[in-house]
Protein backbone atom coordinates (compact mmCIF):
# COMPACT_ATOMS: atom_id res chain seq x y z
CA UNK A 1 0.00 0.00 0.00
CA UNK A 2 0.97 3.43 -0.85
CA UNK A 3 0.20 6.31 1.06
CA UNK A 4 1.28 10.09 0.96
CA UNK A 5 2.62 11.29 4.52
CA UNK A 6 1.35 14.58 4.02
CA UNK A 7 -1.95 13.64 3.24
CA UNK A 8 -2.13 12.01 6.48
CA UNK A 9 -0.47 14.74 8.47
CA UNK A 10 -3.24 17.22 7.05
CA UNK A 11 -5.99 15.01 7.41
CA UNK A 12 -4.80 14.65 11.61
CA UNK A 13 -4.20 18.38 12.10
CA UNK A 14 -7.55 19.37 9.85
CA UNK A 15 -9.73 19.83 13.09
CA UNK A 16 -7.16 21.60 15.38
CA UNK A 17 -5.52 23.87 13.61
CA UNK A 18 -9.57 25.33 11.54
CA UNK A 19 -11.08 25.13 15.24
CA UNK A 20 -8.06 26.90 17.14
CA UNK A 21 -8.03 29.30 13.88
CA UNK A 22 -11.96 29.95 14.78
CA UNK A 23 -11.39 30.74 18.03
CA UNK A 24 -9.43 34.24 16.72
CA UNK A 25 -11.98 34.57 13.77
CA UNK A 26 -15.81 33.18 15.09
CA UNK A 27 -16.99 33.81 11.43
CA UNK A 28 -14.50 30.72 9.88
CA UNK A 29 -16.72 28.74 8.02
CA UNK A 30 -15.92 25.39 9.01
CA UNK A 31 -18.58 23.37 6.48
CA UNK A 32 -17.60 20.34 4.50
CA UNK A 33 -16.69 21.81 0.95
CA UNK A 34 -14.81 24.18 3.05
CA UNK A 35 -13.19 21.71 4.93
CA UNK A 36 -11.93 19.83 1.92
CA UNK A 37 -10.75 23.26 -0.65
CA UNK A 38 -8.57 24.06 2.68
CA UNK A 39 -7.04 20.25 2.86
CA UNK A 40 -6.76 20.37 -0.99
CA UNK A 41 -5.21 23.75 -0.72
CA UNK A 42 -2.59 23.01 2.03
CA UNK A 43 -1.82 19.63 0.62
CA UNK A 44 -1.28 20.97 -3.20
CA UNK A 45 1.44 23.14 -0.88
CA UNK A 46 3.09 20.56 0.48
CA UNK A 47 5.75 18.17 -1.10
CA UNK A 48 4.72 14.67 -1.85
CA UNK A 49 6.10 12.29 0.33
CA UNK A 50 4.67 8.47 -0.74
CA UNK A 51 6.28 5.77 1.20
CA UNK A 52 5.31 2.09 0.64
CA UNK A 53 3.03 0.82 4.10
CA UNK A 54 2.97 -2.84 5.27
CA UNK A 55 1.14 -2.09 8.73
CA UNK A 56 -2.41 -0.70 8.98
CA UNK A 57 -1.17 1.81 11.78
CA UNK A 58 1.43 4.47 11.11
CA UNK A 59 3.21 6.64 13.98
CA UNK A 60 2.11 10.36 13.48
CA UNK A 61 5.47 10.92 14.77
CA UNK A 62 7.15 9.05 11.93
CA UNK A 63 4.63 11.32 9.67
CA UNK A 64 6.13 14.30 11.11
CA UNK A 65 9.77 13.61 10.81
CA UNK A 66 9.75 12.55 7.33
CA UNK A 67 8.12 15.54 5.82
CA UNK A 68 9.96 18.44 7.88
CA UNK A 69 7.73 18.90 11.42
CA UNK A 70 4.40 19.68 12.32
CA UNK A 71 4.78 23.27 12.01
CA UNK A 72 5.13 22.92 8.34
CA UNK A 73 1.93 21.27 8.14
CA UNK A 74 0.11 23.69 10.57
CA UNK A 75 1.42 26.33 8.17
CA UNK A 76 0.12 25.67 5.13
CA UNK A 77 -3.35 24.40 6.74
CA UNK A 78 -3.37 28.07 8.13
CA UNK A 79 -2.11 29.93 5.01
CA UNK A 80 -5.16 27.41 3.00
CA UNK A 81 -7.78 28.43 5.58
CA UNK A 82 -6.98 32.28 4.94
CA UNK A 83 -7.60 31.92 1.22
CA UNK A 84 -10.44 29.75 1.58
CA UNK A 85 -12.29 32.33 3.83
CA UNK A 86 -11.55 34.94 1.14
CA UNK A 87 -12.94 32.80 -1.66
CA UNK A 88 -15.59 30.15 -0.30
CA UNK A 89 -16.90 27.94 -2.86
CA UNK A 90 -19.48 27.01 -0.49
CA UNK B 1 -13.65 14.10 -0.53
CA UNK B 2 -9.96 14.90 -1.79
CA UNK B 3 -7.80 12.89 -4.41
CA UNK B 4 -4.27 13.42 -5.78
CA UNK B 5 -5.19 13.61 -9.58
CA UNK B 6 -1.23 11.95 -9.85
CA UNK B 7 -1.97 9.05 -7.87
CA UNK B 8 -5.11 8.27 -9.55
CA UNK B 9 -2.92 9.00 -13.15
CA UNK B 10 -0.47 6.44 -11.76
CA UNK B 11 -2.21 3.52 -10.64
CA UNK B 12 -4.13 3.89 -13.69
CA UNK B 13 -1.05 3.42 -15.85
CA UNK B 14 1.39 1.15 -13.90
CA UNK B 15 0.52 -1.65 -15.14
CA UNK B 16 0.54 -0.81 -18.72
CA UNK B 17 4.26 0.91 -18.30
CA UNK B 18 5.17 -1.77 -16.33
CA UNK B 19 4.04 -4.45 -19.11
CA UNK B 20 5.47 -2.72 -22.31
CA UNK B 21 9.00 -2.16 -20.07
CA UNK B 22 9.26 -5.85 -19.54
CA UNK B 23 8.68 -6.76 -22.89
CA UNK B 24 11.97 -4.77 -24.04
CA UNK B 25 13.50 -6.08 -20.17
CA UNK B 26 12.10 -9.21 -19.57
CA UNK B 27 14.36 -9.61 -16.35
CA UNK B 28 12.10 -6.47 -14.89
CA UNK B 29 10.48 -7.56 -12.02
CA UNK B 30 6.44 -6.98 -11.37
CA UNK B 31 6.44 -8.11 -7.61
CA UNK B 32 4.18 -5.80 -5.30
CA UNK B 33 6.82 -4.98 -3.17
CA UNK B 34 8.94 -3.23 -6.55
CA UNK B 35 5.41 -2.43 -8.17
CA UNK B 36 4.85 -0.14 -4.64
CA UNK B 37 8.14 1.06 -5.04
CA UNK B 38 7.97 2.43 -8.55
CA UNK B 39 4.67 3.93 -7.33
CA UNK B 40 5.64 6.11 -4.89
CA UNK B 41 8.77 7.09 -6.39
CA UNK B 42 6.99 8.18 -9.26
CA UNK B 43 4.86 10.25 -7.30
CA UNK B 44 6.86 11.45 -5.15
CA UNK B 45 8.59 13.22 -8.67
CA UNK B 46 5.20 14.54 -9.77
CA UNK B 47 4.00 17.54 -8.50
CA UNK B 48 0.46 17.04 -6.48
CA UNK B 49 -2.52 18.29 -7.85
CA UNK B 50 -5.34 17.89 -4.52
CA UNK B 51 -8.87 18.03 -5.84
CA UNK B 52 -11.75 18.00 -4.30
CA UNK B 53 -14.33 15.45 -5.80
CA UNK B 54 -17.95 14.85 -4.80
CA UNK B 55 -18.40 12.02 -7.48
CA UNK B 56 -17.07 8.73 -7.26
CA UNK B 57 -15.85 8.13 -10.53
CA UNK B 58 -13.34 10.68 -12.20
CA UNK B 59 -12.49 10.72 -15.80
CA UNK B 60 -8.77 9.78 -16.85
CA UNK B 61 -9.27 12.17 -19.56
CA UNK B 62 -9.83 14.98 -17.16
CA UNK B 63 -7.01 13.66 -15.11
CA UNK B 64 -4.34 14.00 -17.91
CA UNK B 65 -5.38 16.98 -18.54
CA UNK B 66 -5.28 18.44 -15.20
CA UNK B 67 -1.44 17.19 -14.89
CA UNK B 68 -0.37 18.06 -17.80
CA UNK B 69 -0.48 15.09 -19.61
CA UNK B 70 0.04 11.17 -19.92
CA UNK B 71 3.36 11.24 -21.07
CA UNK B 72 4.63 12.88 -18.32
CA UNK B 73 3.01 10.28 -15.67
CA UNK B 74 4.67 7.82 -17.93
CA UNK B 75 7.96 9.33 -17.97
CA UNK B 76 7.68 9.46 -14.23
CA UNK B 77 6.58 5.56 -14.12
CA UNK B 78 9.88 4.47 -16.32
CA UNK B 79 12.45 6.77 -14.73
CA UNK B 80 11.16 5.04 -11.31
CA UNK B 81 11.03 1.48 -12.99
CA UNK B 82 14.39 2.15 -14.00
CA UNK B 83 15.97 3.45 -10.42
CA UNK B 84 13.68 0.54 -8.60
CA UNK B 85 15.33 -1.99 -10.81
CA UNK B 86 18.92 -1.24 -9.75
CA UNK B 87 18.22 -1.14 -5.66
CA UNK B 88 14.95 -3.47 -5.48
CA UNK B 89 14.01 -4.03 -2.10
CA UNK B 90 12.00 -7.48 -2.32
Amino acid sequence: MIVNYPELAVKELIDEVLNSYSLKYSDTCKCERCRNDIMALALNNLPAKYVVTDHGRIYTKAIYDQIGGKAQVIAAITAAIQKVQKNPRH
